[in-house]
């Protein structure tokens, strides 16, 4: 791609060092290991990678990342037990899903109401979920949003947006900390806020 | 790839919890951060990935990473100053160039020697670098290897290689903390040793 021989390695090192949790030191350490496993490691790395990007995509009932229309937690009817749980982001989805607690569906928001940034009802699919209350005959909304103010805020949105459709909404249990990200507990605090789930206050 | 829809995002996330510095959880949340920024990191990040996995190799002369045969640095006319800088990976090569301080030429041995790991002279590549003393009119051969028992093992070995050649042979200076290794060295520090560099005892 370039001339120089050093400016593709320099580009790749300055591509890897923006991933979170990765600065400049880290990113030429992982790129240096690559390509002493150039074939072990790099080339399957890149062509998954290449793959993933290629195939990879927003799943058009939930918005859970799926290399198909429609992920497979939404295309099993196993799933449908008249449960959807709310969360802010698909990592969320995936810290749900490693508790291994949970049996229904999910709708993954995007991100939280900011009117700000311009983060709207529309941003954050509501119009799918008001949808799916009815189309997958719900019979419990779980809002597992993240115990921060924004979290709340959307949640209490939510909840004033979905009143009249009479479906029950619980809100995780006590044992997710103030302030805290879902992303960043473990499996157990998630099981027993689960369990424990309440009805959200109206 | 798979006909699971997760199953190829969780290798990916697999392949990428093996680098150096990242584990399950950052690998994930850099792979949910890339998908998110598809366009603008995730395919960028892909093609240059297969782009070096499919063009970086050693240079035959001196061991560096290169896309070309021969490095830009052994290719240089202006880095044939009569130095060579002995290293033992790669990455103690970019922190040497990162000080600035150098204006000669490197030998990269890949390694130390370890009778124990069958790493022997050839390995280190060795007889490429008394060929080197002869073939680049070399006068100096400084070992900046790092300041380990390996390290310096190594050092004395090639020094003692090298003796019937007549050539200079010096080590970096105090300054390199015991049991440092270059690539954790801020440039400074590197500079300063290798100006107070002295003449390796024979
Ligand atoms: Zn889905
Ligand atoms: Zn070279």
């Amino acid at each position: 791609m370039a001339t120089d021989d050093l400016s593709d390695l320099n580009a790749l090192i300055e591509m890897m060092a923006k991933l979170p949790g990765l600065g400049p030191r880290s990113a030429r350490r992982a790129v240096l290991h690559l390509i002493k496993k150039r074939d072990t490691q790099m080339q399957p790395l890149s062509r998954m990678l290449t793959h993933v990007a290629e195939t990879a995509r927003a799943c058009l009932n939930c918005g859970n990342i799926s290399t198909l229309e429609v992920c497979s937690i939404c295309a099993s009817e196993k799933r449908a037990n008249g449960q959807i749980c709310v969360v802010e982001e698909v990592s969320d989805l995936w810290a749900m899903e490693r508790s291994g607690m949970f049996g229904g569906r999910y709708h993954v928001l995007g991100g939280t109401l900011s009117p700000l940034d311009d983060i709207g009802p529309e941003a954050l699919r509501m119009p799918r979920l008001k949808d799916r209350i009815t189309s997958e005959a719900v019979q419990e909304v779980i809002l597992a949003l993240n115990a921060t103010v924004d979290g709340q805020t959307t949640a209490h949105y939510i909840a004033g947006e979905l009143a009249h459709t009479g479906v029950a909404m619980t809100t995780l249990a006590q044992g997710v900390p103030i302030g805290g990200e879902l992303d960043y507990l473990d499996d157990g605090t998630i099981s027993a806020a689960l369990s424990a789930r309440k009805e959200m206050p109206r």
